[in-house]
């Protein structure tokens, strides 16, 4: 467990500090040798490739829709985005707009893909069999991105052999190495209690796997060269709270 | 359902483009006559807000574990936050440091409470009682900051009159109106399948309810008047296969 790895910090009275580093910094762990970039990948923030998912399903739609070319202002006119912005997250990774044309929809669909290394399939573990674990192994959206939910692992054995409504089956947590290793397991997701958290992140580095996404509310440490991103649902409903304090003050 | 409202554009594939502007730009909502604010609150992102929500946790595990005072310097090394932010946020709400001692750890907590509107119990309807809205509605972040989940809602009458696991009571979907103004109800939480989603919210925003936390993956429709923010679970995904794309280019 390596101190950089650190990713929040449990108070004694075992309230959580979240430490959203990697949602207001970026990926520590980003490859110092881009092939094509024109700045070092070093500097693409999380944010930045946030913002490239949407963009991704944005073109997705044009695409749908039978949009050949877009420009950046069209784009970001058309989904409420904005065209600056486009343009300087997208000259990160290269020169992909024709003056005169804007971007071609489908080529720039491709290298999204690929700079958000969606060109090949993700296979992806859900930790914890509860109704959070099964919620998430059937949440629409990540099959739509071409991540595969291989597998649900429980330590309940009245729910080993059961699977999602989905299909995806759940295993035993001690046989999450050995599936990991055959399937090709890249992506681990937590959702188990906080209380078990940090023992079977434990089990899931000793998998193998290097990328971890944890819906536990608790505080877990992983070595260096673990990505570990944390959601935090909290926030998300805090910032409707701000709204509704700001609505009442307006009409006050 | 007015324009301004809507929130993101459904393909005729059926594929959905979230319009992550809520997450890019401020919320469009905010009052323009802020009680004691520097700046116009018209002004603070939902990033900005984002923040504040992850200070404010910082400073309760301070509380916790009995610092009284802290510099923002201190409060950045502590929790891999940024300084410079930090004393940029707090300074849209007013002058909260004291020269050569820096935030009182107490004061800074309860005014960040305040302009989070957290200092007043807000009371969240979950609507779908399936794996997601039973995850949800047991979610022991939402609690730690005063959210109460008052209720959860169903259209399936085998599931009306049970309750989640931490004891929420599942009532059906056509009380919500009665409930939503007998109880106080300010927040509902969509999570339902898409292709109920709309009619949910419609039903949500019938019962007077001016903000929407949406969880499902489908295109959603709100008059102006009312804050709908998406969370797209993909996003985080995304921003872990980008991690091990890059971190295999490192490599290879």
């Amino acid at each position: 467990m390596g101190a950089t790895g650190r990713e929040g910090v449990e108070s004694p009275g075992g309230r959580i500090c979240y430490n959203l580093h990697s949602l207001v910094k970026g990926p520590n762990k980003a490859a110092v040798k881009p092939p094509k970039a024109r700045q070092s990948l070093d500097q693409v923030s999380e944010l930045t490739t946030n913002r490239l998912s949407v963009y991704l399903r944005c073109l997705n739609l044009l695409e749908g829709a039978g949009v050949k070319t877009i420009s950046s202002q069209s784009l970001a006119d058309q989904f409420h985005l904005n065209a600056a912005q486009i343009r300087k997250d997208l000259a990160y990774f290269g020169e992909f707009g024709v003056r005169g044309v804007g971007y071609y929809v489908r080529d720039l669909k491709r290298h999204l893909r690929q700079i958000l290394g969606l060109d090949r399939k993700l296979r992806v573990a859900i930790v914890g069999a509860g109704n959070l674990g099964l919620a998430l192994a059937d949440y629409p959206g990540f099959r739509q991105e071409g991540f595969e939910i291989s597998a649900l692992f429980d330590n309940l054995s009245a729910k080993v052999g059961q699977q999602s409504r989905s299909g995806v089956p759940i295993h035993d947590i001690h046989d999450l190495k050995k599936l990991a290793r055959r399937d090709g397991i890249s992506i681990a997701v937590i959702a188990v209690p906080a209380a078990s958290a940090q023992r079977v992140v434990d089990l899931v580095i000793a998998a193998g796997i290097k990328a971890v996404l944890n819906f536990s509310p608790g505080t877990l440490q992983v070595p260096a060269d673990v990505k570990l991103k944390s959601v935090d649902l909290t926030v998300s409903l805090e910032s409707l709270s701000f709204y509704l304090a700001r609505g009442e003050t307006d009409e006050g």
